[in-house]
This record gives structure tokens, sequence and C-alpha cells, in this order.
């Protein structure tokens, strides 16, 4: 089972392949950005989502600015363009901190290294050639660590996952959210590989149903015994003790503890307390950003009406309705009445005292608080 | 606003018309049921829902049963085709108490009336269509009385919608989900008459989206600020301090103050506690069920993992991807990829210790629980 969520294609020319997350389950369809707002529109429109791999993302897409840049100009000015470009980038979702976090290490890169060849060099296109290939470079780096990192969470978290458990997973931190095989399902695919039997429950995790359309989907491939469930059933589902733990990814933690994460995860958590069901998440420790200091700061996106109020996806198979359905023509669907309010926060926040443990690539905090948080990044 | 969610047209010959829910809130049409299987699929299909409006639709199932028996039949005869369909009718969803509370009456009332008629009347085609007069003039009032009972929970509630009061509701408990203007809806009307203001928070309540699709509509012709949220939003609103009570309907109340709702109730009732906000169910007493000891002696009706797999649904209005979507055709989207599992109970129990108070037409139950039910329904 590979999926490769995010491709670098070819050299400093080249161009970033990304799995189209807006059409599956339906279509398996990759998408080319070439440039900087290609990339800003994937990331935006969710074609590519999930804290991380929009962190790979953001950091290749420092090399898609640098590729817009001719070679008539200085290296000054290729790294104003591009950090103003990656400002750009960095704005396409607020609230998680990995695009910033990669883009901060790309950017920094450039700068360190466009020093260098301004004093080593006066042959001004070689030098601005060399600055690609440096950020190039990095950009390769952080989707190697980003890969690396994934599969330690997952030998990090192996061990909560009993032999018989139910697990249950909110939106989707797998393969599909990162560069490597995920966060949270990362733990699951490293106590599959122990030989550990365990069923997951997913939630759809509306309004996008990245649960039911993208979880699903990795952990079918994945041969994991999978149950979808709509989120407003996991409490029941808690209370007939079919639950045995909670793991989820996370956007931003703050110093802390506080997590932000996929809109719901704080119900989850909430109900995962008043069940006595341990509550986790896995991320890695590029999602803390000691700079917010609570839950309270991490600036929560709003996301368009139009994401609850309208559907979109491909007819199903098998609907033979009419030709047109057979012809899997993408159909927007009603679901709330025009001129009815709609709010729809992408995320919420998790305090730290309702999570039992954030596993990251360096190891476990249990009962996280910002000490320990501190100790574990130093 | 006058919504006929249910519509007897005719005499004892005639049918019931019933708003066809499935397609709300896209296309507004209805639906004729002239006999018991067409009634029996409008009911099982969720043509028509809501446990208060199947109940009156049952007892119009009586009328219609009788319709089916031609003149040559016995009295006796007649009765036993009625209960069959009777039985055959209140089968379609288990969960519900009031099908079975409307069909029993009728027929009780079915089986007085031919005793009677069988000793007064020695003409066979006479007494038969007395008796379908009769069962329709049952149906008609179980039918009025609802109406009435709608109203009254809506009074006996409105005093606790405080002014500027946030109101979180789950599915539909409205004017579609009765012959009247609704259970807890009604209470959310009845405190709109009395001029209060107050803002109303609705559940989309996936998997059939009765909230989005009903509620929104239902309140949004009633003029009530009214905004959709994914279920899984409603606990970061409740700490964030927007919702201050929360109102939902009922399927089924036990004997002790255990109450099944749809899906989702269970877990905002655990959510609302955690927040120390109200959480009140509003219901006719006819939902009562003193048969039923417990929540855990209710059974749960599971249905088709098609519902969460796929979405039915009309294309977005404006949406010109092409012209078939101008027609307005039905769709279906595929949601969770072919071949996982999926869990799909329509309702879980909300135990009695989490219930601020039951409305009924009768009063308010504080705290519910045996000995206070048993008074109150004495």
């Amino acid at each position: 089972m590979i999926i490769k969520t995010l491709k670098w294609v070819g050299g400093v020319d080249g161009y970033l392949e990304i799995i189209d997350q807006r059409k599956l389950p339906g279509e398996y369809k990759t998408l080319r950005c070439s440039n900087v707002k290609q990339l800003y529109d994937a990331i935006k429109t969710l074609a590519v989502r999930g804290a991380p791999a929009i962190g790979v993302a953001g950091a290749y897409g420092a090399v898609l600015s640098l590729r817009s840049v001719s070679g008539n100009k200085s290296l000054k000015q290729a790294i104003t363009v591009l950090k103003r470009d990656c400002e750009y980038l960095a704005s396409s979702r607020p609230t998680a901190v990995n695009p910033r976090w990669a883009i901060d290490r790309v950017v920094k890169c450039a700068e360190n290294r466009g020093a260098r060849l301004r004093c080593a060099s006066p042959r001004q296109a070689g030098t601005l050639d060399e600055l690609r290939k440096v950020v190039l470079k990095e950009a390769n780096d952080i989707c190697r660590e980003d890969v690396k990192m994934c599969r330690k969470i997952g030998t990090n978290g192996a061990r909560f996952i009993k032999n018989g458990a139910g697990v249950l997973t909110h939106c989707n931190a797998g393969a599909l959210a990162t560069a490597g095989q995920g966060t949270a399902l990362s733990v699951l695919y490293e106590a599959k590989k122990r030989g550990k039997k365990f069923r997951v429950f997913v939630d759809e995790t509306p309004p996008l149903l990245q649960g039911a359309r993208l979880t699903a989907w990795e952990l079918k491939r994945a041969k994991i015994d999978t149950t979808v469930i709509c989120d407003n059933m996991a409490a029941a589902l808690m209370r007939a003790g079919k639950i045995d733990m909670v793991i989820t990814g996370a956007d931003r933690i703050a110093s802390n503890g506080d997590a932000a994460n996929k809109t719901g995860t704080y119900g989850l958590s909430v109900l995962a307390k008043a069940h006595h069901i341990p509550f986790y998440i896995a991320a890695p420790s590029s999602t803390f950003d000691l700079k917010t200091k609570t839950g309270k700061d991490i600036p929560i996106e709003q996301r368009s009406a139009d994401e609850v109020r309208l559907w979109h996806g491909l007819p199903a198979r098998g609907n033979t309705a009419s030709p047109q359905d057979a012809l899997r023509r993408m159909a927007v669907l009603q679901i709330v009445p025009d001129g009815v309010n709609i709010y729809n926060p992408a995320f919420d926040v998790t305090p730290a005292e309702n999570i039992t443990a954030i596993i990251t690539e360096r190891g476990v905090i249990e009962k996280p608080n910002a000490h320990k948080i501190a100790k574990h990044l130093a």
C-alpha cells in the first residue's frame, strides 16, 4: 500500500504532483501544481489537506516560487519574491502551523545560502540556479523527514492499541494528510504490522466527510477492519463499550498542550472523558507552536457556508437512474435551504486536560502540560 | 405558515396525502397513499417521519385497510384484515411507540363498534360501511388531537425559552414530524408568538440530514433566526457559551424516563451535561411506553448502510455545470467507498438523568423518573 499524497517531479524546473483529494473516493486523479497560484488554490480548496502534507506542499511552493523568477533578477530580488509567495501560501490555511514551520525553514535556508552566494559568486544566473537547487534540496529534506516522522509516530504509538480494541478516529490523519504514512493512522498501521487485531470506527466528519471519503479509503487499502459511522453515533458506541480509545491528529498544539484539530475533535474528547475512554493525539513535533500560549490564541479558520449548504461528489456507481449518471459527472446537491445561516469553523480546540497523551516522533507526552512539552521539544 | 404534513382527502374511500419529505428542501411535492402498501413504503422510506406524524399516518392506514375489504366480507373478516394490516404498518418503524399507540386505539375502536354492529344490524354491507366511518372518525380524532397536543406542548414549554437565548435542536421535531405544529419546534413557535427573541442552532443530523433539510426549512418559513451547524460543532459552541439550552423530540420514552430519539441525541445530552446546559425533551404523552421499563428495553431500528454510503438529493440551483443539472434530477452521490462497513442505528437512548425536563401536552416533568412519570400520566 503506497499512497503518494505529494510527489515532486523533475528538478528545479519540475512541478508538484498531488492526489486530488476532492474527488476521492469516487475518482483517483492526480493534480499538477506548476506555480504558486495553482498550489495555493489546491491547498485552499483542499485538493491537498492535512497539516503535515500542506507543510511539505508549502516547502515545495518555495521551489515553484523561485521557478517563476527570471534569470536576470538579483538574488535579493529572488528572495523577496520567495518571501512574498511563501506568505501568500501560508495564508491559505491559518490554523495549521506546519506550513508556517516548513516555509520558515525553507526561507531561512534560502536567506543563509543567498547571503553566502552573494559573497562567493559574481555570476548572477549561476547563483540563482544554485539557490533553486538549495531550496529544492531543503524541500526534499522536509518531505523525507516527514516520511520518517510518520513512521516513528507509528512505532511510538503502536503500544497503545490493545489487541481486540475498538479504536475511534476522526477526519483523516493518515497517509493522505502527510507525505508519509500518516500520524494517527500510522499508529494503526504499525500496530497492524505487529500482528495486533483491532477494529476502527471512522467518524464520517462533515461537512467535507474526510473520514468517510479518505480515512475509509485508506484503511480499506490497508485491509484494516473499518466501520464508518456518523459523528453523532460515537457517544452511543462509547456507552455500549465498543470504543476503547480515540486517536486523532492535530493542526496546531499550543505551548500548554491545547490542540486544534478538525471540527468535532473537542466534542469527542468530552465524550471520551465522560465515558472514561483514553483520548490520544498523534502529530509530528512541528505541530507544536510554542509562540501560541493556549488554545484561545489559535486562529480558527472559518470556511465557506457552501461547504455545508452543498455537497459535491460523483454520482454513485450502479446508479442507473439516467444515462447521465453513468458518466459519473461531478454533481452538486443542495442540503441546506437558501437563506438559512450556516456556521462552518474548520477546527476546534481540545483542552490539554482532555488529552491522555500526545504521541510525536520523539516519544509520548502523557497528560501534556507546558512544562512537559517544553522538555519534550528541547 | 401552515404546513400540512398529513391530510386525509375525501370520505371512507379517500386517500392520505403527505408532503414527500425525502425531496425537501429541493422540491415541495405531495404524495398520495391510497392503500396500505403505499403507506408502509412512505413510512419506511421516510417520505413521512416523526413519531407523532407516523402515529397519525398509522391511524389513517386503518382506513386504507378497510377500503381494501370488499363489501361481501363479514365484519369479523374485515377486522382480521384490519389487524393484519395494522401489524404490518406498525412493523415499519420499530422504535417509535406512537404508531403502536394510534393503531391500537383505532383497532380497539373498530372491535368495540364491530361487536355492537354485529348485534344491531343484520345487513352486512351497511355495517361494514359504518365500521369504515367509525374508523375514519377515530383517525380524524387522533389527527385533531395531535394538532391540539402540539400547541399545548408549545404553550407548556415556551417559558423555558429565555429572551436572547441560543437554542440547539437536533433532527426535526417540528410540523413536519406531527400533524400539528410540532413538539420541540412548537415550543419555539409559541415562544416567538410571545415576542421572545432567540437564536436557533440546528444540527444537520446525518445520515439523512433532517435538521439541515427539514428543520431549517420549517424555521425559515416561520422567520426564526436559524443557523445550521454540523453536529460535530455543537460541543465547541457550547464551550463558547453560545448554547443556553438543548431541546429535542422523542420517539419513545420508557417508564423510567429514558428517551429514545434520533441518533446523536444521547451525545448531545452528555455534552450539555458537561457544559451545564439544560436539556429538554418535548413529546406528546403518547410517546411514553410504560410497558418499556428502561431505555435498554427500547428496540433500536438499524437502517440501511446505503443511507450513510450514498447521499440522495437534488442538484443545487444555479449549478450550471451541465444542462442536465438544470433539470434538477435526483442524483445519488457516493460518500463511503464500497466494501467498507457502515453502522447505522436510527436512534439512541438518552438516560433520564441527562434530561432536565420532559414537556408534554399535560405539563412538565422536571428531573423525570418512574414515579413522576406514572403520576403525570395517571
